[in-house]
């Protein structure tokens, strides 16, 4: 491509907007443009590094068998209805009166469409296992949009799904797609880590789940890895031990006065306590079709509700803060709230809370506080779970833990029989007998990849891209205005296209500041330099690895070579 | 891919809604599969073929230095609304509104997003001319979506965009994607025909625009060819002559009782006049921001009221035939309508009708004509137009025309400035001076060539795919269960596939008839037969054209360089 007949242009200006690197550098090296909000054009340098995307993908779980098909965007609302999805799907979802009153829906994801089609059309064990994917445009009306294409509403993704017999069956195909899943972000050439993740609240124990997290300082997700015990896992999941000290010795419950104090910092600080001494009170509401169940949670002072585990502990994923009103409600003091002595709620203790020490809680009466708490004294009817997210200082197995931030670009899931059950698909097994058969679903975001790719290889002056998803591959940047120059340049760069390297010739003329500029911005892997005076000098252009920095000089007669090799080794 | 692993089946039964032959096999032969009206999932036969049909276009576009780009399939309402579509695309668009109340809808095309990003991100004739591109979905809920594919509520479809400084440039850059075009459907290997097309009542007369039809005989558009004149419109802008036969010289006017004749060949079959010597009026109704005008149309007795025409004539779109109650009011007599004496309605005289000869006219009276009417005598204030639809019999320039039944795959417009205009893109001329440029736009309906490929190429048998688009060039069959037969055939499969043939390898291990009928619904090019008897007696596998029916016997050694050959023949 000659960039003078290019549609592409690098902007100075960063978009109010843009938040993070991913998203400012893709809006100035002119990758997208905002529609409006959560909605963007790709324009021609992304949309090249989107095929490669998609390319890759491709390949990879051809090999495995799995079959590309291309399901509608628009579904009809008749099969979210029957799944359950129609109404819990939330607002998320964009719903759709066509003219003839039937409900539609732009699909947020395709479980319905796909278990309707594999009902109507498979029927035999003999046609199993079976996986489908497709890479398609999907919408989620995000309350808050953001972050460019990290974040967006509208956004293409990768979504396969598996039909199995049996459980068998399915765990041999997740660990084949957890192999292809693992081939194509190497091919990529990114820096990812697989974690365990939390298969929601409705997930039967087994059901195995996993996230492919690109590792980013900006990542919205946080994990947690454990390197000497092979362990990673999202903090939503990650079953981490806090570190016990200072643990206070069983003493009596004693009332004290703590008239303004009332988070556990302020009751620690005040009274001379450890933080590690005071446990915090959280009331959550469970709702189950409109009845609603309190919890009271208890966890040591300094640590945190992980609400994904609170749903698991309670099967449910409606679930909440207390409302101040809610709190008033049920009898308890807001800023003093305690479990002793409680009613009508239930109280689950932390795991990680000593039962024979003593610690602070609130005593449910405006401006006292209760020591000397003792659990497995003073709060005989608490369950105990795990309920704390984990945070640094943690450790898994006896290992310290290890947190990064990363961006999810892939999920894999097993599903169980939640849709084909909901929706009546059954195939015959080798008796004769009509079995539900069981899914497993597996999402890679294409787009977000491109953000993400872009968040994780950045440096101040722009992207750099990895070799597999660059637009292009070299930035051939000219500088001299006479006619040879004019002529090698086009003659070099003819010769690179027919030895199939993927250039981009900067003949716009610009000086070689903003030429540069544009360059490392933009980020191909190599920029290769015909400088008019240094070549009539010594005959040598110049090649700049993008990455390392690393300068070349090169003779024509060697310069192909040079870039094929040059590329090879990235 | 070998057929045991494909999701692909083929079905004997004919859906009850499948009209048309391509839409019967496509359904038939496993290439589609509907979710509801209108929505349809590609499996992944059909997908193969989707890419191919893809790939062709990019890489003929892209040769033209057209830019790939991917907008969002959801646009904002207010970019609609600016150029004024929000209303006028009528219950054809699907609107939505998200969770922040703002007004949405599922681009049917995309002209509003592609001005709206060449107005922000274009500035300067430097940059111009410039055509963008995508490959994207579409949605346009038709009223009444049927034949599969072929009027899909949701499709893909190419649409490009291109802007120009001036006339010229646009003219110049039309020239080459209509050269673009036709290599395209070359390569498809399809029979098409390119027609002139009707612009619209807006459009300016220079304004050009084509469309590209493939030759089917359920083609729902009729062209007009004059293959002498290298003539070729839609019949909807064919401007043709019409045999002027049976001219009655001018006699006086003479009402004469017509007590239940109303219609002209009535009345010429009772009186004894030819159906040529009578006039038929048609009442038209041209509504502008609620004003109505009313519109006489005189046609020969056997034409018909090309309204693409009228519309044109009166520079409106939104007209319509008049009611009965409406007649009434302009107080004319349904059945007995002429132009003779009316008041406050335009009499438009088709140009096929002789000014000076006689003919029958309705006499505006119950039950009464008029004959002797004498045009340029008795119609002094009558405007002439071409109103008529070409028919059969017609000639162009002198030379007889041929009808065809055609698909439209393809349409070329120029739009001039109807958007930059509305949408206030401008861009800075040489001068310096800030001009309005001028558009084109292109589509081509990728996934509805699908069907209309399989309308043109069939038998009664199944489809018969041109090569450029198969979803596989050989069909493998092989008859047999010895291991030997097995061994082989693999050995088979893989020696093509390294030789770079798309080959399916049917190890279904059916039974021969039900095995041909499969290939042959299926229809790819080749069908490769390793049949384990004949195999022993003779050493020889058998290749069959699926087109001609051609049979040719070949040893294994000349194998695949006969399949080659007859794949590069095709």
């Amino acid at each position: 491509m000659k960039l003078s007949k290019a549609y592409w242009q690098t902007y100075k200006e960063i978009p109010s907007d843009a938040e993070i690197p991913s998203h400012q550098l893709m809006m100035r090296a002119g990758l997208i443009h905002k529609t409006a909000a959560g909605l963007y054009t790709y324009l021609p340098m992304a949309n090249r590094s989107l095929s490669k995307i998609q390319n890759i993908i491709r390949e990879e779980l051809d090999k495995i068998d799995c079959q590309e098909v291309l399901m509608s965007v628009i579904t009809p609302g008749e099969l979210w209805k029957e799944s359950g999805r129609w109404e819990t799907m939330g607002p998320q979802m964009l719903k759709i009166e066509d003219r003839a009153k039937r409900d539609l829906c732009v699909s947020p994801t395709n479980e319905e469409t796909v278990t309707d089609l594999f009902r109507k059309t498979i029927t035999s064990y003999k046609q199993l296992p079976l996986c489908l994917y497709q890479i398609n445009t999907k919408f989620r009306d995000e309350i808050r949009p953001r972050f460019g294409l990290m974040r967006a509403r509208e956004f293409l993704m990768k979504d396969g799904y598996s039909f199995h017999l049996d459980s068998q069956c399915l765990d041999e195909f997740y660990e084949k797609i957890y192999q292809a899943y693992e081939n194509i972000f190497k091919r990529m050439g990114l820096e990812f880590i697989v974690v365990e993740a939390d298969g929601g609240a409705m997930a039967s124990g087994e059901a195995k789940t996993h996230e492919f997290q690109l590792i980013a300082d900006n990542g919205e997700d946080t994990v947690i890895t454990a390197p000497e015990k092979d362990y990673a896992a999202n903090i939503e999941k990650a079953a981490t031990r806090r570190v016990q000290e200072n643990k206070l010795p069983a003493t009596d419950l004693k009332e004290f006065e703590t008239p303004t104090q009332k988070t556990c910092e302020e009751v620690a600080k005040a009274f001379d306590f450890q933080i590690e001494q005071t446990l915090k009170s959280i009331v959550m509401v469970s709702e189950v079709e409109g009845e609603k169940s309190y919890y009271l949670c208890l966890l040591i002072g300094d640590d945190s509700l992980n609400e994904i585990k609170f749903n698991k502990f309670v099967k449910n994923n409606n679930t909440r803060a207390a409302s101040q009103s809610e709190i008033a409600q049920i009898g308890l003091v807001k800023g003093f709230i305690g479990p002793v002595g409680i009613k009508n709620v239930t109280v689950v203790l932390d795991e990680s809370i000593d039962q024979d020490s003593s610690y602070v809680v609130g005593a449910n009466k405006p401006g006292f506080h209760f020591s000397g708490f003792v659990p497995s004294r003073d709060s005989q009817d608490a369950q105990i779970a795990d309920l704390r997210l984990a945070k640094a200082g943690d450790t898994y197995e006896g290992e310290p833990i290890v947190m990064k931030k990363g961006i999810e670009v892939g999920h894999v899931f097993q599903l169980g029989d939640k849709y084909t059950q909901s929706m009546n698909a059954q195939v015959l097994n080798k008796e004769g007998k009509k079995v539900t058969p069981l899914m497993g679903c597996y999402g890679i975001g294409v787009s977000r990849i491109l953000a993400a790719t872009i968040e994780q290889c950045h440096d101040e002056n722009g992207i750099i891209w990895p070799k597999a998803l660059a637009p292009y591959e070299v930035y051939f940047a000219v500088i001299g205005k006479s006619d040879e120059t004019k002529a090698l340049s086009l003659e070099i760069y003819q010769e690179l296209k027919k030895a199939g390297v993927e250039v981009v010739l900067d003949d716009r003329g610009m000086g070689p500041g903003a030429m540069f500029k544009d360059a490392d911005l933009l980020g191909l892997p190599l920029r290769l330099l015909l400088g008019e005076r240094d070549y009539q000098a010594s005959g040598e252009f110049e090649l700049v690895v993008r990455k390392s920095g690393e300068k070349i000089k090169v003779k024509k007669e060697k310069l192909v070579q040079l870039v094929k090799a040059q590329l090879e080794s990235l």
